[in-house]
């Protein structure tokens, strides 16, 4: 399974499975300090994995950076390195349990050595955090650069990384397990569902729980598109029978996000990570504090007082954010005004002119979004950057929260204007219409055609030069090129960005398709596109990225809960809003608004009390988690009437050693 | 700390700690089996308990039932039950850790041999769970019942129970521990908090955490009522003026139950119920199916389908449930009619009779009211009985929801419809305050008194009896008098009836309590002498009950919060009716009615993003969750470092034997 290449230049031959990129002029002592820290046994601290010097490429070597470093181990090590991380892995009874070397051939799929136990993802993802826990001992700097201060427990890479002297670390692709991969995914013809498990093995659980969720989601869509094809043909969407439709959307928002949650949960359960214990958190490589004491590990660790945090967040972040918000609010105002302005002169002088001057207020409001959506990208990265937080995950959640915010009344802002103060469902159908389409291609063309030209100029480049020389020699690529090659693509950024553009497309959808069926159709083709277009970029346009072990979908199903929430109130609106329904009002308005929100309250009521009804977790699963605690419980029982057996002789007073009290000193017992 | 007191009769000396209370005629085999089962070594199954038959009482001896027994341990068996429930202790170095008798040096309060470590609630709890997991063997039915089947591993204590051979089984009062706490908590003049802590000593952390909430509640509504007292006196109460009471109302009910969430935790974690996990959850007495396999613990066991359960829930239960609420508003509104006739009788002849006419309806609807809901509580009490749930905590989720939709449907449809419907605030006002105070002198005099009279008349008999014939004897009741006096005290049944008061009290003051802003003083008054009437209930009234190791208030904590999200939406409803904010809208009802809807939302939204922010538990209490479960992984592999080392030498093939390997076969990690 493992890349059978392996560096000749210096005899020793292993499975490269991680690039370690210095700065081309690092010194030369931190780069063999570093190297045999790597190399040390881990009694002594070190990582005890092998770490070559890639050797220099065909091409032109002034160019070249000379420390690239290639990373692998021994299968025994890695096998360890997974115990040590908790890997669940599926025993042959068809449980999934944590993997622990003593017990391996409990676990289904090993055999002999254990060669192809783990996938490559998972040995690399082992390596990175081998490498991320390799810490400092008694140094007080990177040898050579006086300014990487250092400290006892503090993580050598993180601080290579923000000193700059990491300059990457990436995992290498696995040429003939993407081709195969690539195959099946999206070079296929023949219409099929995503190879999931596979994208998975490659990838890791994160993308893999992205690509269940965008093909779940396609699926879901589907009725609604059904329901929305005929709507159209048959002209049924003339604006006072849009009731059936805003009903059909609210129900449905709901429930698939509530079944979505169960299938998650199945496919977690089923890659290992639904049980996986998360180890301790280690700090961002960018948080920075006075040196001070972990109160949970107890190590050494830059302390940043909450208290200073929050006030980042609450007097500076959160204002800015609503002046943003303000702002981009001022614009659409502007926009409309321009627009009124725009029409009045092609009343008053209805040309060829004036009937372009029509389109201007739109493309300039629309260029003007698309600025504003990228400055406040950068400001959000910057400001939750700055509001120094301890963990990754607390970082992303902050900067996902801002971000999904702004983007969401940029996107939305202008089409609730149209349909709740203008009350013109005309306009809000075309604004829809033209806002998704528009967003769609650009989308697809920002996202995987322009990377992947800009990626073939260079590795065209890079190809040329190489076939020039060995033209004749070999077919393939040597692994030297292939790491030069692979350390040149685009860093992947994680799926942010493909989340987001869900999240815009749900919106659109449950928001407003009962003004404009079609569409579910358009974001069910786009979704298709956007497999092809996702898993195309993955695998030929980006490095590839470390796996990431997730259960779930994180903070994005928060959001996605949230835009349900507020889909089933702008839903009961519209429909409020309705010339069927207010038919049925003709007296008195302040009756339909009454009878309007006590409906509202009662569904976001019933919505509520659907998410308690439907388990998060699929019964079956839930016997498998309870029966594996069950087990680890009488495990327990059963090894203290083996060990001693004193509970069970009431009068002896039988002593184990203080060595092995402390073994079995606390109740460690298995737990979700 | 445990009685001294012991059976003589037998020669061997125990200290009693459970009573299990046979029919009378259970005949000779049941009873020498089960003695026999109870006193047996684990290692065969048995419970390794001491039991012993309770002697004649002084008294008249045909009477008393013969068949009382005696159930205690010693210390040893008493430490190993407390292992094998993983109840979590403070250790030397002040962190909360699952007692191990191996580790047992590491505790705090662990002196000698353990003799006080274990408060007598506890021992009592580790008896209670070691009767209820006894299971049945080879046995087919219980010797000399052939109608009382048996299978292998069902607990034989709850077929006798459900088969009525078992009558009760109960803990003893300890009377000098039960006197100073009694002192400190209701005897005591002066002012002070409770003594919490004692009261979990000697009632275990649900009794507590109730008497934690109660407490919690009447300082949450001190402010409220400290407002209250200038509004009533200097008449600001005039109803134009309930704005601002009510924008105090809507913030405080939302975070008083998210501080009480923290307050809870922080209990819970010092009681050491925070971290716990619960054993395997076993089905209740009354839980009946086709015989089969429980996927969990493979054990056999009743099954009952899940389908067959929700279609009674479903299917009978709710439209049950629904009838009950119609026939409630029918009730009410025929008390709304029969008011206004007494009302149009007395103004056509307004006399002394007449006059006396006018508090007729009020007085029937009050009678009508409990009795529908005595009724209702024994129907829902069947109905969920019948809808056969197969865990206590399932039966009584269901039990709560039933019972406490239709109690706020009765207490509070007519305040609702009052200041909804007929927008009468002076009647709101009148209504409130009569049902406030007539609920509140009926619930004392039912819930204290009444058992409490009942309790002394049948006690004074008791005592009159002994002291006859022993006056001159001694002057403490032996311990034969005292079980046999605490066999016939009444039963508590569990804190569901207090904490449906209190929801009641949390209703009535977060809805309405704008319009009558006395409610919070009223129910601050009667939550002092609540703690005294429940304080000497528990003391004096009833038996004692078992500890009930709860983490928190559970389904109550839900229930409040429901009753907090429809106090935001009444006080924001009551806010658009009063005549100030009706007069900044002079000309339009619509605007105000859009308005009050969109700050209901706004002020929804807000509440459910403090629930994120307010975290739930404590951050110092976060960290020493987080630090046992660091250490425990850390333990984790240091114990792999010492086994073996197998990881640390890489090329080494070490095997251990299988037996061990079963040991560390799977990964056992700590976690709360």
């Amino acid at each position: 399974m493992l890349q059978e290449s392996s560096v000749d230049s210096s005899g020793s031959r292993f499975a490269p499975l991680v690039v370690l990129e210095l700065a081309s002029d690092t010194k030369e002592e931190a780069i063999t300090w570093l190297l045999s820290r790597i190399r040390d046994r881990q009694q002594n601290g070190g990582a005890e994995l092998l770490v070559e010097q890639l050797g220099p490429g065909i091409g032109v070597k002034e160019k070249e950076n000379p420390n690239m470093f290639l990373v692998g181990a021994s299968m025994q090590r890695l096998l360890c390195g997974a115990e040590d991380l908790g890997l669940f892995k599926e025993c042959t009874d068809g449980s999934m349990r944590a993997f622990t070397f003593a017990s391996k051939h409990n676990f289904k799929d090993f055999k002999g050595d254990g060669d192809s136990f783990l996938s490559m993802a998972e040995c690399q993802y082992v390596i990175k955090h081998e490498l991320d826990t390799l810490r400092a001992k008694e140094e007080t700097n990177v040898p050579g650069y006086s300014h990487a201060k250092l400290y006892p427990g503090k993580s050598i890479i993180r601080r290579l990384l923000s000193k700059g002297i990491l300059i990457q670390m990436f995992p290498l692709h696995e040429k003939e397990e993407l081709k195969r991969l690539s195959f099946s995914w999206y070079k296929k013809v023949k219409l099929s569902l995503q190879p999931l498990d596979d994208i998975r093995h490659y990838y890791g659980e994160g993308q893999a729980l992205y690509f269940g969720f965008l093909e779940y989601f396609t699926f879901a869509l589907v009725p609604m598109a059904l329901i929305g094809v005929p709507y159209y043909l048959f002209d049924w969407e003339d604006y006072d029978k849009y009731v059936v439709f805003a009903v059909f959307n609210l129900v449905w928002c709901t429930v698939i996000l509530e079944l979505w949650k169960r299938r998650s949960a199945s496919l977690a359960y089923y890659w290992g990570t639904l049980c996986r214990k998360k180890a301790f958190e280690e700090p961002r490589p960018g948080f920075h504090g006075v040196l001070g004491h972990n109160p949970v590990t107890g190590r050494a660790e830059p302390i940043y007082p909450t208290s200073k945090r929050h006030l980042r967040v609450y007097l500076v972040s959160l204002p800015f954010v609503l002046l943003c918000l303000y702002l981009s609010l001022y614009v659409m105002m502007i926009y409309f005004l321009m627009e009124g302005w725009a029409l009045s002169i092609y009343d008053e002088n209805p040309t060829f002119w004036t009937h372009i001057l029509l389109f201007i207020p739109s493309i300039i409001y629309a260029v003007v979004i698309e600025a504003m959506n990228l400055i406040y990208r950068y400001a959000a990265e910057f400001l939750t950057e700055w509001e120094n937080h301890r963990l990754e995950s607390s970082y992303q959640n902050h900067l996902v929260l801002k971000v999904l915010v702004f983007n969401f009344f940029s996107c939305f802002a202008s089409l609730f204007y149209i349909a709740f103060v203008m009350q013109d469902m005309e306009l809000l159908r075309q604004s829809l219409a033209t806002l998704l389409i528009t967003s769609q291609i650009l989308n697809q063309f920002m996202e995987a055609f322009l990377p992947y030209w800009l990626q073939r100029r260079r590795n065209k480049k890079m190809i040329r030069k190489v076939q020039k020389r060995r033209m004749y020699e070999e077919k393939e690529l040597p692994l030297v090129e292939q790491v030069r090659l692979e350390a040149d693509m685009s860093t992947y950024l994680g799926t942010f960005d493909d989340y987001l553009e869900l999240f815009l497309l749900f919106g659109y959808v449950s928001l407003f398709s009962c003004v404009f069926p079609l569409a579910a159709v358009l974001v069910v083709l786009n979704n298709i596109t956007e497999v092809y277009s996702d898993a195309f970029k993955m695998c030929r346009v980006f490095k590839r990225p470390f796996a990431d072990p997730a259960a779930n979908i994180g903070v994005w199903q928060l959001a996605f809960e949230a835009m349900s929430v507020i889909a089933v109130v702008t839903n009961c609106a519209l429909i409020g809003m309705s010339p069927q329904v207010r038919s049925y009002f003709p007296e008195s308005e302040t009756q339909l608004i009454l009878c309007t929100v006590a409906a509202e309250h009662v569904l976001l009521g019933f919505k509520f009390i659907l998410t308690f009804l439907i388990q998060d977790v699929p019964k079956h699963i839930q016997d498998k988690l309870a029966r594996l605690e069950f087990e680890s419980l009488e495990a327990l029982k059963k090894k203290r009437q083996l060990h001693g057996g004193k509970c069970w002789k009431p009068h002896s007073s039988v002593r184990l050693s203080s060595e092995e009290d402390s073994h079995f000193g606390f109740g460690s017992v298995f737990k979700c």
